[in-house]
């Protein structure tokens, strides 16, 4: 088993490539698994995305993202429920196996955060058979307490946890994002509490200053803080044995080649997470 | 008693004035306390900041901030105690009765979180007594997990309360700053369990988009999504009666003339906090 056999590289670490350029970058950098955005792969085609992995071996690790679950106006939710059910599909077609969820924040202007928050485990309830009867696992993914009013009012492993546990773990699951999680002083126990239930392993580190907005402050393992092979040991202490995606939003990264950002991944993962 | 009488000024909040005008902004609006920051103290004097105390009536709330604990050098460790018995012994001369710490991040270049936390621990029990002989408290203050690495590696006010547990309430307590703990899914159980150990209440709102840097992204309240009032509400059932303090890092603000933004303060406190 190859060294690099756990690893998978999410396209968002190559936004700016398209779907043929993320499969080749990850195919010269000898990186078995791709976690799969929907817009890129929708942008190639469902059907002919399909068709280039099974000829390329590539193992769909991951589809991101559903969620936005905290819409307080009926018709939309209406509409969001249809959009994440057609995620649901679209990872049954491609055979991916985990559907990524991020939550959703506060709507505009509002302050309900219990009332947020109660949306999200309703919507849970709204998929989760769907989804486990189409073998798809929704993977509920706690963003960093930072993103909590505008993006996702789940902001820790211990919740994202609360919330799976309504459900069968065939169904529900978590996303363990280092970069989310790693300042929690129950982060340890919280990963043990995780078992049978982790969905994914994604991966990068916590650098310092945050740009503007914060979204795109993400560093490549080794630049910043995190205990990564830690975490990865704990993940795997939890019995995980999946693939470990490498997840990075930042400009910088983004305006590198892709085939390099690969190369790059793969030989900083064997040196700070493998 | 004035719907005011709780209220105090945090220093921080008019950041570009100097003592007598920040005491002069308060006094104005009608505001009875003053959260005091250590340089603007030293740059007026200790005795002449004590002495405009008096002649004026404004009660010292707290003082920050002691703390930044994490250096693993010695040497620096030395110099880091003794500035923090300095502060306490500064505390003691003002009748100030709690000083904020703000523990430190992560020394450059470390990953060991556990050895950062664990120094945090040790510097308390170092301060502790001496804090206690002078009738100062030390007040730790849990910030917001965007400030982990480079800021305060204590996250949570959970994380806060064990580190205050070690010690006497009457020598170490805790902050409660809504904006720093308000994503928290455990923040109301955390506030009941702070009960006895509340040094201090700060308020103020939580905004986006965040800043560069992220540090002067605060809002004024109700200009965000806390819902302030209930958090109140929250510290008040744990028993605290004490000062509710308004400290808001803000250039916005800070460019704003002291004693508008005192007024305005008042205003605010009245409609979304008392």
């Amino acid at each position: 088993m190859s060294d690099l056999s756990r690893l998978s590289l999410n396209q968002a670490t190559v936004k700016y490539a398209d779907l043929p350029g993320a499969v080749a970058a990850c195919l010269r950098a000898e990186i078995p698994g791709i976690g799969l955005w929907r817009e890129p792969v929708a942008e190639y085609g469902l059907r002919k995305t399909a068709a280039l992995l099974r000829e390329t071996d590539l193992v769909p690790t991951s589809m991101c993202r559903g969620g936005f679950f905290t819409s307080p106006d009926s018709d939309q939710r209406i509409k969001d429920l249809a959009d994440n059910r057609a995620a649901i599909d679209e990872c049954a077609e491609l055979g991916v196996p985990e559907l990524v969820l991020v939550s959703g924040g506060l709507p505009a202007g509002s302050q309900d955060i219990d009332g947020a928050r109660a949306l999200v485990l309703d919507s849970l309830a709204e998929l989760a058979p769907y989804a486990g009867e189409r073998g798809v696992r929704l993977a509920i993914e706690p963003l960093h307490p930072m993103f909590c009013s505008d993006r996702c009012v789940v902001a820790t492993l211990d919740q994202a946890l609360d919330l799976a546990m309504h459900f069968p773990a065939e169904q529900v699951g978590v996303v363990v994002d280092t970069y989310h999680i790693w300042w929690d002083p129950n982060v340890y126990r919280a990963i043990e509490r995780a078992a049978g239930r982790i969905s994914a392993f994604q991966v990068c580190d916590w650098i310092t200053p945050l740009p503007e907005g914060v979204l795109l402050g993400r560093g490549m393992m080794g630049d910043g803080c995190i205990e990564l092979r830690r975490m990865r040991r704990a993940v795997d202490a939890a019995g995980y044995t999946g693939p470990i995606e490498v997840e990075i939003f930042n400009e910088t990264i983004w305006n590198t080649d892709p085939a390099e950002i690969a190369e790059l991944t793969a030989a900083r993962y064997l040196e700070h997470v493998h």
